[in-house]
C-alpha cells in the first residue's frame, strides 16, 4: 500500500528538541520516541546533538549520551521511517557522516548561516556521493534579503542538494515574509523547497502554512513543540491542521497525538511556552546565544538588555561576533549620557 | 498626549484566563495584574468569571473570590484602562451589569452562541441605555456558515452593539476561514468588527493577523496565553508582532512583556501548552465541556473518545445537548459491530 503524502514531514524533536532538554536524551527515551514516530508513519526522524553531529562540547553543550548511540537506537526501531542527521560544517565532519551512515542514517541535512552556503559544498557533494538524500539548510534565513537567500539556495542546489530549506532559526519571520521568500525559492530552484519554523512570535504554524501555500513540500515539525527557543511548529497539531485542509502527510493523527501526550510530554523538563526571553529573541531576530552576553553587558552599562538585542538584530550581527555586544552596549550607554 | 492606536486590544486574562486557573483569582492577584496592565497602556481589561457575570456556580465552577470584588479591585488600580465585563444572557442579568457599573465597569460584552444572537437583545440595549460601551460576542463562530454569522452579527448591531466580535471559542477556525468571515462582517456591518481567538490548533496568532488584515479593529489577547483550552492569542507576543508590522496598539512592549513574565506567569498553575485534549477540541470544533462526557461514553461503548468528539463536531451539537453524546457513541458502537 502506498501512503499518500502531499507534504513530507521531518520530525526534529530528537535533534532541535535536544536544546530544550539540555542534550540529556537517553537511549531509552530515543528508543521509545523513535518507535512511536515510526509507527505513526513519520517519514523522516532527525537524530543528532542540537548543533548537529559532533556538537557535544563545552561550547555547545555536552550530550548525556553519545549521539551515535542515539542514532543507532533510533534506526533499530523506526521501521519505514528514515533517520536523518544534521551536520554543520566546521562542527560535524565527513567522517561523522560516514559513521552515521554505517549506523543506518539515510538523510544528511547540511546547515550553514544563510549567507555562508559556500562552506556546505564539500559536505553536500560527499553526502550525495555516499548515497544519502541531502538537504541544504539555510539557518537564520530572516537575516538575508530575498535575492541573497535565493542566491545561497542556488549554491546548495548546485552542490547537489535534493532539497533546500529556509530555516527561521530565531522565529523572527512574519507570514508575508515567508510567503515572499518561499515563492522566490520556488521560482528559482529546480529542487524541493522546505521550511523549518520556530514559535518565538507564536507564528510557527502561520509561517508553515504560508510556506506550504507557496509550494514548500518539506516541512519540519517538533512533537509537543520540543525545540530551541519557544520550540518549533508542533508536529501533531500540524498534522491535524493539514488534515482539516485536505493536505495529506501520511501520518496517523491519533498515533502522533498519543505519542506527544504519552511518550514525549513526560520527557520535557520545562514547558515550551513563549517566555520573555524567547519573545525578545524572535522580535530582535538574533541568536539565542546572544542573550546571556546582552544581559551581562546591560548590567555593566545600566541599560536594558532588550535594547542591546534589538540593536544587534538591526546591525545583523552573527554568531562569532559576540565581541560586538560590549561595543554596542557601550555606544548605546554613551549616546544616552 | 494622544496615544496612537490602530487596533484596540482587550486583555482577557482576568476573565477567559479564569478558566485556566479554575476561577481561583484572589483580590491581590487582580490588583497586581490590573495595575501592571494599566501602566502598560492596555485599553480594555475584562474582569469576570470565565463564564461571565454570575458564572460562579457548581455548574460552571465556583469562584474563589466574588467577581464584584475583583472588578472593584481592577477599577481601583487600572488608571486610564477601562474595565469590561462579560455577560452571557441566561447566566448574567441586567442587575449584575448594574452592580458592575456601580463599581466602575465601562464596557459590557454580551455573549451568545453564534446562532442565538436574539437572546442578547435586551442585554445589549440595556447596556447601551446605562451608558456602557457595548460589544456583541458571537461564540463558537465556526459553527455557523458565513451568511448565518453575518445575519446574527447584524442582529447584534441592530440592538445597539458598538462592536461585534467573531469568537473562535474552540480554536477551530483556519486562517482562510477567518479571512472570509471577517471580510463578510466588514462588508455588512456599520460597526466595528472584533476577533477573539483560541490556540488549540496553534493558529491564534495566524487567525488574529488574518482578521486584522481584513479589517478587524478590536482584538482580544491574553497575557501569557492565560485562557480556556490552549489559551488565547498571547497579548505580549501580539504587541511585538504588530509593532514589527507597523501597527500601533498603544501598548508599551517592554512593560507588557515584564507583566507577563513577572506578574502573570507565577499565577499559572499549569502551563498553557497544546495538549492532546486541547488539540482534539480544536480539531473537532466542540465545546470543552463535551470532553468528559465523551470520555465516559467512549469507555462504556469501547470506542475512542476522539471519534465521538469529531462526530459531535460534524453534527454541530451545541451546549445543552449533552444527552446526544451517549446516543452518538451508541450508534457508532453499533455501526462497528
Amino acid at each position: 500500500m502506498t501512503i499518500q503524502r502531499d507534504i513530507l514531514i521531518t520530525e526534529v524533536a530528537l535533534r532541535d528538541g535536544s536544546h530544550a532538554i539540555a542534550h540529556q536524551y537517553t537511549v531509552d527515551q530515543v528508543l521509545r520516541v523513535a518507535k512511536a514516530l515510526g509507527e505513526a508513519g513519520v517519514p523522516y526522524i532527525e537524530v543528532s546533538h542540537g548543533d548537529g553531529l559532533g556538537g557535544s562540547s563545552l561550547q555547545y553543550g555536552l550530550s548525556l549520551t553519545d549521539e551515535l548511540k542515539l542514532i543507532e537506537a533510533a534506526v533499530s526501531v523506526s521501521g519505514d521511517s528514515k533517520v536523518a542527521v544534521l551536520v554543520l560544517p566546521g562542527i560535524g565532519t565527513i567522517e561523522d557522516m560516514k559513521e552515521a551512515i554505517k549506523l543506518g542514517a539515510k538523510m544528511a541535512r547540511i546547515a550553514t548561516h544563510v549567507t555562508e552556503a559556500d562552506v556546505s559544498a564539500q559536505h553536500i557533494s560527499k553526502a550525495k556521493d555516499m548515497g544519502l538524500e541531502t538537504v541544504g539548510f539555510l539557518m537564520m534565513s530572516h537575516m538575508a534579503p530575498v535575492d541573497k537567500l535565493v542566491e545561497q539556495a542556488k549554491l546548495m542546489e548546485s552542490y547537489g542538494a535534493d532539497t533546500v530549506y529556509m530555516v527561521d532559526s530565531a522565529g523572527a519571520l512574519l507570514p508575508h515574509e515567508v510567503r515572499e521568500r518561499t515563492r522566490a525559492l520556488r521560482d528559482h530552484l529546480g529542487v524541493n523547497v522546505g521550511f523549518h519554523g520556530h514559535n518565538n512570535l507564536s507564528l510557527a504554524m502561520a509561517n508553515t502554512l504560508a510556506a506550504i501555500e507557496e509550494g514548500a513540500v518539506r516541512i519540519d515539525g517538533s512533537i509537543r513543540c520540543l525545540g530551541a527557543g519557544a520550540g518549533n511548529t508542533q508536529t501533531e497539531v500540524l498534522v491535524a491542521v493539514l488534515e482539516r485542509m485536505g493536505i495529506q502527510t501520511g501520518i496517523d493523527l491519533y498515533k502522533i497525538m498519543d505519542t506527544a501526550e504519552e511518550v514525549v510530554a513526560p520527557i520535557l523538563q520545562v514547558p515550551q511556552e513563549i517566555t520573555r526571553d524567547n519573545l525578545v529573541l524572535g522580535y530582535a531576530g538574533v541568536y539565542s546565544s546572544f542573550m546571556l552576553h546582552a544581559q551581562r553587558a546591560a548590567k555593566k552599562f545600566g541599560i536594558d538588555s532588550r535594547d542591546i538585542l534589538i540593536e544587534l538584530g538591526k546591525l545583523k550581527v552573527v554568531g562569532g561576533q559576540e565581541d560586538m555586544i560590549i561595543d554596542v552596549a557601550s555606544e548605546m550607554a554613551k549616546a544616552r549620557n
